[in-house]
């Protein structure tokens, strides 16, 4: 069933998944601060427009922005926020479905799917994992929860996103709650992907090595294999950043101190990334992080001079 | 081409791997301080004896036990260590193969290689990966250094063990090495599985669901699939022990010290497990290394009353 779908936040992530839905075959509306990409995805067929008058024939409304305050923003602000827009919620008609896919506090969405409710809106918290490549292919994992009749008419947009859509029940809040179990399993892992290949090092085991023989051993992880390939590489094009982790596993570790619950791992991880950002690779793929365990030890990582 | 293949060491790992050496149908023979194990080994079809006697028939030896101090014992020993043997060195003929399976620091694998030399048997550092399972499937991998004669000779015993062989050079050590470097990722990741699993609990998600969703999303890896199993079945019987990473983790961390390495997501994951040896769960599996994050937070894990 073709449907009328904007797509609020063009950044890697956004911007694939609106790629999916066009090339799924709905009616797919960009909106970003970034002129230049929404000019990219006018090129490629989508369509764009003013917020107030594209609202109201809208299906359903995809939040994809960086974080909470942008969700809030773009969804109840106060109209300043040009371009992505901003006060969506107000123009849109009764029955639209919101999918909120930022990374966010699940306080946070449970405190949204509320305002929403007030303006007779549906809302499914909807955080994504997969990355951006997985964006574009539509093929992101969703990890939702919200009201049967939010899952029902969100399903036409997460079909085109998602290979897999894990329904965690209708109490928003619950796929905020699996999406940080996960960033504090995918933070922890980036981490230590630097950790044992730098490690490596100091004994005389090229990064190479590490990746082709421990792929294949009891310690890989998707994010060893994913991740290490940029170190070997030595590419830090930015898929995710470094600053993301400051802003995932903070949010991990405040929920966690919310709720009494120590998390050392998470905490060491977090500290790892703050150090990488505090020595300016925060705009630089996550994987950048080993750059600072290879300089705390004097090594050299593949293509540092 | 069948052999004769002694295994000292008859614990769940050298056990696995005499019952697929028997398999793959050379003559085993199995020496351990235990002599209940010796006994079962025989009773499968396994041969033992008198070290003194036995071990001038060897093509091979595999060494399978749980550190650097037993692995010098045995083969370097004064003769006191009954029933899995010692002095096996003086008592090998000359170009026999002796193949290293323990985890040992890499300087400790080159002091032994160096012994052997003397006597002028050939030394094959190969410590192994994949556990008890795969051990008595015949599926292991195995992480190995040597010269090429020791390689040639190990073959016949690595093929009837191992699904992978990896060649790592003919520099004793860097089999040790590699191990190390798998070790810190596996204890880093069930610890931050332990983290993560129990974290979701205080967000209401159980074990089991967070099991089901993040096994598909990139926070997965080898050890939150294999070792979050058992926290969510209760099941804490020892595959491999909270004590194996008092050990492999402490040596690892020992490597890293003496090369100026900073490892802090290893020396966080130690102290778990540590934690988990002093409440009393050094013998249960690894797993358990969650009750401690559980206790902690106020919870109960899955099994628990």
């Amino acid at each position: 069933m073709t449907q009328k779908i904007a797509i609020i936040g063009l950044g890697s992530m956004g911007f694939g998944m609106a790629k999916s839905i066009l090339a799924a075959g709905h009616h797919a509306y960009g909106f970003d601060v970034n002129s230049e990409a929404v000019g990219r995805f006018v090129a490629l067929g989508g369509q764009t427009g003013q917020v107030s008058e594209m609202a109201p024939a809208m299906d359903c409304v995809m939040v994809v922005v960086l974080n909470a305050t942008q969700t809030e923003t773009v969804l109840f602000g106060d109209g300043t926020n040009a371009g992505a827009g901003t006060a969506w919620a107000q123009h849109l008609r009764p029955g639209t479905t919101i999918i909120s896919c930022a990374t966010v506090p699940p306080d946070f969405a449970r405190t949204m799917a509320a305002k929403a409710a007030d303006l007779g809106l549906n809302y499914l918290d909807a955080p994504i994992s997969g990355g951006s490549i997985k964006a574009e292919a539509g093929r992101l994992s969703v990890l939702a929860s919200g009201a049967e009749v939010a899952f029902k008419k969100a399903k036409p947009a997460l079909d085109a996103v998602a290979e897999h859509v894990f329904a965690l029940g209708s109490e928003v809040g619950a796929g905020s709650a699996m999406k940080s179990i996960n960033q504090i399993l995918c933070g922890v892992h980036i981490a230590a992907m630097a950790e044992a290949m730098t490690f490596g090092m100091t004994q005389g085991v090229s990064p190479a090595q590490t990746l082709e023989v421990i792929s294949k051993c009891a310690g890989t992880s998707w994010m060893f294999e994913n991740r290490g390939a940029h170190v070997v590489a030595g590419d830090y094009k930015p898929h995710s950043s470094v600053n993301i982790w400051l802003k995932d596993l903070g949010i991990a570790l405040d929920i966690a101190g919310k709720a009494k619950f120590s998390a050392p791992l998470t905490a060491v991880a977090l500290q790892q990334f703050v150090a990488a950002s505090g020595s300016g690779y925060g705009l630089e793929d996550d994987a950048a992080v080993a750059k600072i365990y290879a300089r705390n030890a004097g090594l050299k990582l593949p293509g540092e001079g």
